[in-house]
């Protein structure tokens, strides 16, 4: 008998027909003789069309009232899930975060989990029932509805995963499980049947979307096994976890495409200690995200160039803010450039293997492909290139470490 | 300055305009001073579509899960309820009948109050803050989600300003208070200034729809003054209180009508004691409220007829239990009758003067209204009599006692 986590994502709980096929799937695995604990996203579209409706009351409403709003969306789909079970014969329990005992810090909206209390949960199992978790929730100190940030109902699997020691977190979603690059992109891309803790974090900073990276880490710092699979059919997926066998002798396991990037430079900056602080701390004040960082070697007046990447999204918030930071350091101009996006690969086989660069920058100057920015990391090759060369450089790059005989 | 209880009910919420119109009657009455807790029902139909909702996946889904889906109709219109007041520029908290501390009995989906916490409130309250309560729900001594049947959140908001020794608790609703009898049945019926809970509960029992029977018991038990008014103007309503000035010179307060009525009978009923309980216990067991009982005097064979009634739509329910009740007892045959309503008038004026009962019986006589079946209590005389009579009968009633010239 095994304690198996499940987390099944809104689009496998869109209507009620799909809740009553998410049940069928539930049941044949209690019929197996294991325990579960089932974590659910909110139906379909739920989360957007409760933003809609606050919208409607208020174009600034505080976030605490939002959490409180949004959270309704994960109670719902629980309790039908519940419901849905019992209707096939078997014993169910809802529980919403707060019931749980999911304790988090009190950043309404992109709150963090401080703590899982398993009591509950551990009670229902023994009981006999499944148990099903609204997931992407928790309450702070004060007994307030806190979420997770988009994407948190993985982090609230996994965290409970680790909470109970399951033997597996099986995330349930609408693609065959991770892939070596994107198969709109490249047809021949290969489902990897697993990949590290760091790959996988990696894969997602560089673009890849199928978990939010903050349940990842929160595996890996717990090693909780992760199985990311289809919600439409029964194949195996893939299993993100700390160590695979042999696996270094994979050099690269893939290819990650981010489009919608934007590029923003200063020139003529002062080269002294703090200079970039002074620079990136009021972005981070705002919550913007700085992806890559390049800053050149001074000149002769000791004044250099940086360089820096941010969600595309952002760039008039961003440019607003170097306005200030400029006249501050008086520095040269902001330069902005919106048509970039970044290719990168992935794979804890660099870690051992010198050449791995040079091999993805000869593969990209084969097809005349321009690199604007360079950045690595242990594990990890991104490069800045034009976004209209984006996929053509992730076609290059995917045929030149032969991914698609990965097995 | 006053501490004051509002309860607005769905019809009051039912869209974001609506509900921007409820903040600024909340926000109005803040800027007099006054301290505020808010009590709110879901959004217009929103529990309707929530159990529409749950029928698409199960259509006898556990009164538990059914309980943990549409409480969360109530955190919606809480939360945004808060969003608007913030957006008027006041300060708001929501929070949900867990959160607040409201404990229940654990009879999911008509459960009933225990106690209430007001600790959280009060805090948030000190702070400044309107506290917007979900109505309707509360948690039972294991952390379950509980509902209070429809018309909760009066209990609720009742309850609420009991805890808190409220100054008032104002029921806002789609009508202007309560009224000597349905205007729509006596255009001259007049709105009562104020009522006692007797009085109220009667009316209540007898037919009147205007506040849950529970929370003017509640009411009464902890003296809450209580004013039910429009919300859609400043109007005063009618105050239900404990005694009002000279309110014994009123002998008759109100009329009632209830339709949906079913008679049953069953004759050649042994007389022994213990046999009302045979036949009312296995009703009771399945949640089936009688409502008018009468047993006629026994025959030479000392058999008697029991006559009672109960809600229409129970009718093919109650039959079917009699019909067991019947072979049990060796009684004779099981009647039912569909076709009648009841007619009651109300008034504390009755227990020190008598002659009311039997001026209502002529009153009835002259229009040649039957009576089928009579009940009476200290302060109640309802009637039976044919549904298609029954308007004449209140129309009768209210001319015979003058209600019209109420003040």
């Amino acid at each position: 008998m095994a304690l198996i986590v499940q987390k099944f994502g809104g689009t496998s709980l869109a209507t009620p027909e799909h809740i009553k096929r998410v049940a069928l799937r539930v049941v044949e695995e209690r019929k197996k003789g294991n325990e579960l604990v089932v974590i659910v996203s909110a139906m379909g579209a739920t989360t957007d069309e409760l933003i809609e409706l606050s919208r409607k009351i208020s174009q600034n409403p505080p976030a605490r009232e939002l959490d409180m709003l949004i959270a309704t969306g994960e109670q719902i789909s629980s309790a039908l899930l519940s419901m849905a079970i019992h209707a096939k014969g078997e014993k169910a329990v809802s529980l919403t975060g707060p019931q749980v005992g999911i304790l988090t810090d009190s950043f309404h909206t992109k709150a963090r989990i401080l703590k899982v209390n398993s009591k509950r949960i551990l009670n229902e199992l023994r009981k006999g029932n499944i148990v099903i978790v609204a997931g992407f929730q928790g309450t702070d100190y004060e007994s307030n509805i806190t979420t997770l940030g988009r994407g948190g109902s993985d982090t609230t699997a996994v965290a409970i995963a680790a909470a109970l020691k399951a033997d597996i977190c099986e995330i349930f979603t609408d693609v065959d499980g991770v892939f070596t690059t994107d198969p709109r992109i490249v047809p021949e891309a290969k489902k990897l049947p697993s990949i590290t803790y760091d790959e996988m974090l990696e894969l997602a900073s560089a673009g890849a979307k199928v978990l939010q990276s903050r349940s990842v880490e929160f595996a890996a710092k717990y090693n909780v096994k992760i199985h990311v699979r289809s919600s439409f059919h029964g194949k195996e997926g893939t299993i993100v976890m700390k160590e695979i066998e042999s696996m270094e002798s994979v050099l690269v396991r893939g290819v990650a495409l981010e489009k919608n990037q934007a590029k923003i430079s200063i020139d003529g900056v002062p080269d002294y200690p703090g200079v970039a602080a002074e620079i990136f701390e009021p972005l981070s004040k705002e919550n913007i995200n700085v992806d890559l960082i390049v800053q050149g070697a001074p000149d002769r007046e000791g004044k250099s160039e940086i360089t820096f990447t941010v969600d595309r999204e952002e760039t008039e918030k961003v440019i607003k803010i170097m306005a200030k930071v400029k006249e501050k350091l008086g520095a040269g101009k902001v330069g902005c450039d919106k048509g970039v996006a970044k290719v990168s690969i992935v794979g804890v086989g660099m870690r051992t293997h010198p050449g791995v660069a040079a091999r993805m920058f000869k593969a990209l100057s084969r097809e005349k492909i321009n690199i604007e920015l360079i950045s690595t990391s242990e594990i990890l090759i991104s490069c800045l290139v034009r976004e209209e060369e984006g996929e053509k450089a992730v076609q290059a790059l995917h045929k030149e470490f032969e991914l698609e005989k990965m097995q």
